[in-house]
């Protein structure tokens, strides 16, 4: 037991340090945002293709339209205009196991499963490799994270932009191969198309870059946090929670609006 | 009224928009985050030393140690580790009127008290109008944001860094040399020294730049989160939450400890 | 200063101590919710009229079928079932300065402005007075709170069963007759109807029975809380979540679903 | 698919209607809160001993001190006392896997692994029981729910009075024997004692009501909200936020404090 401390910072009346650097005189105006998020969440300034690329996850996160985080963010807002941070809170709330958290989930997954597999595996491989993983999930009853979209059902359109942005910053290897190839699998399995999605590339460029998965998570909730705000203060201008209100209550025809 | 819409982004099976730019081929991997966020949140991309002020708006708020919010992140985590979003949402919602929520309130007050000011207003009339001010909210019963700080008592050495990059970068004009007034103005008012706290540094910043207040109070959460993560991932590493509930509970002999 | 204690319990390792009570011996199985209720946060036990007016309170506040904070709820269930906790705070985040927060505007309202109105003054007098504080408030820009709904635009049906309730616990008096005034008054001043609301009627109740606005936001707190437990309850077993995004996008034809 | 709809309740301009009955008429002043809680989360009224059993397990929920959940919602209200629904928020978001939500995993353990239980097996059958399940649990690496506790090491106050209050209302039987057994069990196991604890016995006791396990979650929060909102109103007049701020600064030497 080390005592109640934080290695992140301290604070005296007339200075804060940030990991051991002055915030005032080596931090603000000297580090911007990405390099300051490394430096307190990893301990450590990133490497210019690895800020690159943390810039890249999130931009990724930041937002894509009506969302249920963004719902659930407008009707907050509705009931209490006066709390922005809590109407982010209950945006950020649903970023759990079946949206954003899968990123951190499917890490794991790849991590833990590939770790032994081969740098240079060739595609045969990597599929049997991807068929055997999808095999031991589905006996075990667990989710395969990071497969599939509602919306975006015969492929994300998100997923070639990452990869080629992994690839542009030298973090394309045997994860990002494993997981397409996981896509491929699922859908051989299910006889439905159900191809890698945003979060399970996501999760396979932050194990080629060897971040911590739960870091991985993080991002997804600092980028999808600037999306909430983005939503907010358009609720405000051109508010659209009453209506949205409404519309959920007309679909039930005992409910009667005056 | 204009339906249920948003001018953020819309979505099809194989394109995400967001304010009119295609995600795949026009954000991901062209645009950095402060560009996203402006676009997503403001409907336009920043100019060059606008981008460069919002990046050091955020990295201000990233952190400062074992501040409230990360003691109610850590707290939270203590009882639910399998919900970071729940963790980080518990810290944010501690970001209001008293601690980040003060940048909007700064920023308001002075766009409200201070747009009649000359831009070359000299020093003399600038401490005469901070005076007037001061005297209005102290005679209405409301507190001035923006000043003071438990710890940093004899200034807030953010201050003098904020003010310096907002000059480097064309944003320090009369509202920053207002803001700072009211700092001087509350200490001879009260006999004590309440200097501008770096919250009252970004309000006055954010009025110069004539950003949406409710946007800079956003900033300050986006950036606030970035710090919960680092908190929350050196947590699940060195905890120290049951030591705080420990160390919190032996301040009353009442409660005995095995 | 007193240290850092708490009035509401302590601990030892073979006692739990609540407001002086040993909670095995002389609150489990000894007293029931309300009573317990009213003893932590009160410090007092009620009395059985306080007690039977508190239960309709609580009652009162917990549900009404989708409202925004069920709605809020049930988006952050789709995404994190994993964390019953987490959809609950979602939820319950909305009830803010414009929906159950009311309760304790109301109550502030007509303790400030009611305390000079003598207990027998005559529908004449009350009339006039209520009409002075509609007055007061329209020219400070200030909202009225507990007035008016967006479903219930005729009268809410929930207030005369409170009115009620209040009278057969002798709970009905000044505050309450001013709170009808003031829906009356407001009526008269917009030309249009805005009678007084179930959170008006209970803001009102509080004031008659002394208890502290905040006590009474927390009451519809904790009754809400029940609500959104049994909301998602029902979303877990016949989910509507999906359905309520999807039929949100929609709304706007340029998304496009599968 | 049914439509979006939820059986809980709809609304009319002067009728609301919970679970097919008139809220004014049948429900407020009626129904006291834990027949009201029943009704819409259950979608019946519960019987009488189950009424009392419900209502023991709300008031075990609510308190005992500075808990983690306490401390964070008092952070929180330090920094935005404007939102009462903030800091409860913040409270509740703790009650997860280690602490409240233990209550569901308890339940869900003894009901999957007890069922096959005879209502009468004796205690050494029990007990026999009870190792089986602790081994399969420790070879599986999963945790025990239910057992244990940091301060109340040698057995929690609370088990025997819930026990005893199970006894009294016909809830007593092999769920609440397994429990008790499992506790034992682990002790034997580990060479240090692991007692069943309130959240373990709350557990067994859903299992023999036959309880949707969820809803037992659901109970812990409602109870733990009264809690909170009883921290939350003697914070505002007898804060102790700042100085547990100072509290945790103080630790570390590197802090200095004016």
């Amino acid at each position: 037991m080390n005592g109640i401390r934080t290695e992140i910072g301290y604070t005296t009346p007339d200075r804060i340090t940030l990991r051991g650097r002055d915030l005032a005189t080596e931090v603000i105006g000297k580090l911007d945002f990405v390099q300051t998020l490394c430096l307190v969440a990893l301990g450590r300034l990133p490497g210019a293709a690895e800020a690159r690329m943390i810039d890249t996850l999130l931009v990724t996160a930041v937002d894509h339209g009506l969302t249920p985080s963004a719902i659930s963010a407008r009707m907050t807002w509705l009931g209490a205009p006066e709390s922005l941070q809590g109407a982010v809170a209950a945006g950020l709330l649903g970023a759990g196991e079946r949206f954003l958290g899968t990123v951190q989930n499917m890490a794991e997954l790849l991590l833990q499963e590939g770790a032994s597999l081969a740098a240079d595996a060739d595609a045969a491989a990597m599929a049997e490799h991807a068929r055997r993983i999808v095999a031991a999930c589905r006996s075990a009853g667990k989710p395969i994270p990071g497969v599939g979209h509602p919306i975006h059902a015969q492929g994300d359109p998100r997923v070639p932009v990452l990869m080629e942005t992994a690839s542009a910053n030298g973090f394309h290897g045997k994860y990002c191969r494993l997981a397409l190839a996981l896509g491929d699998a699922c859908g051989d399995d299910t006889r439905r198309v159900l191809p890698l999605n945003a979060a399970g590339a996501i999760g396979a460029i932050l194990a080629e870059m060897g971040l911590d998965p739960l870091f991985g998570r993080g991002l997804a909730l600092i980028g999808r946090c600037a999306g909430l705000v983005a939503h907010l203060i358009e609720e405000r201008e051109q508010p659209v929670g009453q209506q949205v209100w409404n519309l959920v209550l007309r679909q039930d025809p005992r409910n009667v609006l005056p």
